[in-house]
């Protein structure tokens, strides 16, 4: 337990910086002016990197790396990109993935009260499960190293190692044993999503799932490949508890399973390494919505959850697991009501979610 | 135009050699003892493999090749699989598609009336595109080729090449611009599916398919980046026209799309390349509901028609454009009647629904 936490928050671009002003101030509301957290504003971004040639300072990063936590907004513009093509916008979340070792991509995927699933005959608490996403391996590894050559080809490559498919699976055992309870069928199980059908390095992620799955036997595990998943996660999301994936298989089916729960607007991200941790809701930043005042920060204040949370495990300390149990009540409360934004056919805009999350934190 | 088209049937494993006896029976059905097909089995997949330690005999290769068009059930049992993990019946396909370059992978999407979808709010004729998938190169390249170290280590490599990508793209704009109607907003697009924003192959995937749209000023042109068209296909289906994308990325949107139109049933798929082409449904073996005559033959049915089809075009052949088109109906027609199986909530098998489609024909 610490006095006081450092918390670098890096608003970003396009809504990022409407989402993350939305989640200081209900922390702030949340714990008043003499709380335990210093929240210290830091730029990085595609904007940024327009006007100063970089994307990411290294003050930034060092703010980063020496903070107690990360909250981010959103970034990335699209346009706005390095010579290869990519964007340079993403330079913040891809480089504290990797140079901090966030390897663990935790998202909750769950249908709240008072929101509509587009899918047909799913009641709300019909949907509710963890996506384990690797986060330091796979496709995204190569970024920035894959090659190209006079135009007529390109190459990058998929690397998966025994350690880090080992971490990623204990994590999503770990999860399913702990914390989470378990779906209609009682059954508590991980799912693990592949392509072992067809490409070696996912044979190899399905090799070491197996046996990782062998130290957990009151926990049934179960093999999907990501083609039917992608069909599954439709067809019967009430079947799952925790999924764990690689990199890009879990970045597709986070979407994928955002989009069965009323979209990214809901749907909260946390990227934990060994030491560090960076929050951050799975939307992108919505540039064509920007400065409207209209974006949906429950994702974001799910995520600030989900911060204080993994700082009260880490550093044994009550204040803020009370805190984080509050703002998820209030913001729960808040959609139960219906103070929904555009994106979920309500009429409220940030400002007034925010507020109405605020005036229920108790 | 010839007298006689040989097509080479292979059953292959699991219900494969169900659905494969329906459509023969449908394709005898259609054009009578004296049509112009030749339908020959030949045999292939993991049973075989298990049998005799041969997934797919040169014999059957050599049919494959030589013949007008190839008939595919379903191939692949789990668990045989290959020294490297990997599915031994996936051979057939896998091995046709590299070895006869039969680069693109056309996925039509339809929800039939009929059918209900798992989406609340969308009416038969709401989903109604093409997904082109690019079916010879990216992470598929790799299969058998990648590394293994030690079981510490494991690579694969995704390469798209400027021919690859060009051929497919144009493919897309053809379709879009050729044969389909558009969707509900007027407008025929053609949106290319990547991850441009992080890796440098997905990056030159964009950049070319940017080059080749403008020869299509008439055609919108969009990007969609893999996660976010992963929520799109459950959140707007009802937008889009022509898909088109690389190998692995089709592969996931295509079994996610068939999810909103009632299931892969419903699925048919046709692999094509410059003088060959491939025809099977888009769903796997079900090894579970193998032998009990409840599979459900309507996307082999509806292959078989998109193979009447293609070697009407190729061919100039008037007989087989016919022959698509009554085959089609029929099974159109079943299918509003309600003559469904149990995948899709019916109690049809698999036999009682092709000789309703039989007698349809008309
Ligand atoms: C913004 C982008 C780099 C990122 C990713 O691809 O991982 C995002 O889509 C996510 O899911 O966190
Ligand atoms: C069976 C398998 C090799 C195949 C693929 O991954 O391409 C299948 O899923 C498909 O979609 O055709």
């Amino acid at each position: 337990m610490k006095d006081i936490y450092q918390i670098a928050v890096v608003p970003g671009d396009g809504i990022g910086p409407e989402v993350a002003a939305a989640a200081v101030r209900c922390l702030d509301a949340l714990f008043g002016p003499a709380g335990p957290l210093v929240l210290r504003e830091h730029p990085a971004g595609a904007e940024l990197y327009r006007r100063s040639g970089e994307s990411f300072p290294a003050a930034t990063y060092a703010a980063c790396r020496d903070a107690d936590a990360i909250l981010h907004g959103a970034a990335g513009l699209p346009g706005i990109v390095h010579p290869d093509g990519t964007e340079a916008g993403l330079d913040f979340t891809l480089r504290l993935r990797f140079e901090l070792d966030l390897f663990a991509n935790i998202r909750p995927i769950r249908l709240y009260p008072g929101v509509r699933s587009p899918l047909a005959e799913v009641a709300p608490g019909g949907i509710d499960y963890v996506i384990v996403r690797e986060n330091s391996e796979g496709l995204y590894a190569a970024r920035g190293a894959g090659a190209q050559l006079r135009g007529e080809l390109a190459v990058d490559t998929l690397v998966q190692t025994r350690k880090g498919v080992e971490r990623i699976v204990r994590q999503a055992f770990e999860l399913a044993r702990s914390s989470r309870g378990a779906p209609a069928d009682g059954v508590r199980r991980v799912t693990c999503v592949d392509k072992a059908n067809v490409l070696r390095s996912y044979a190899f992620f399905r090799a070491v799932f197996d046996e990782v799955a062998a130290e957990y036997p009151e926990i049934e595990a179960e093999h999907g490949l990501i083609d039917a998943m992608a069909m599954y996660l439709v067809t019967r999301p009430g079947h799952y508890n925790v999924i764990v994936t690689e990199n890009m298989f879990g970045d597709i089916l986070s979407d994928l399973a955002a989009a069965t729960i009323g979209g990214l607007g809901l749907a909260p991200s946390a990227e934990i390494g060994v030491t560090q941790g960076l929050f951050q809701a799975s939307h992108g930043s919505a540039p064509d919505i920007a400065g409207k005042g209209i974006a949906n920060p429950y994702g974001t204040l799910l995520s600030a959850a989900a911060m204080l949370d993994w700082l009260a495990t880490r550093h044994a300390d009550a204040r803020l697991g009370a805190g984080a149990h509050r703002l998820r009540q209030a913001v729960e409360a808040a959609i139960a009501e219906g103070i929904l934004g555009r994106d979920l056919g309500g009429r409220y805009g940030s400002a007034e979610i925010t507020e109405a999350v605020c005036a229920r934190l108790g």
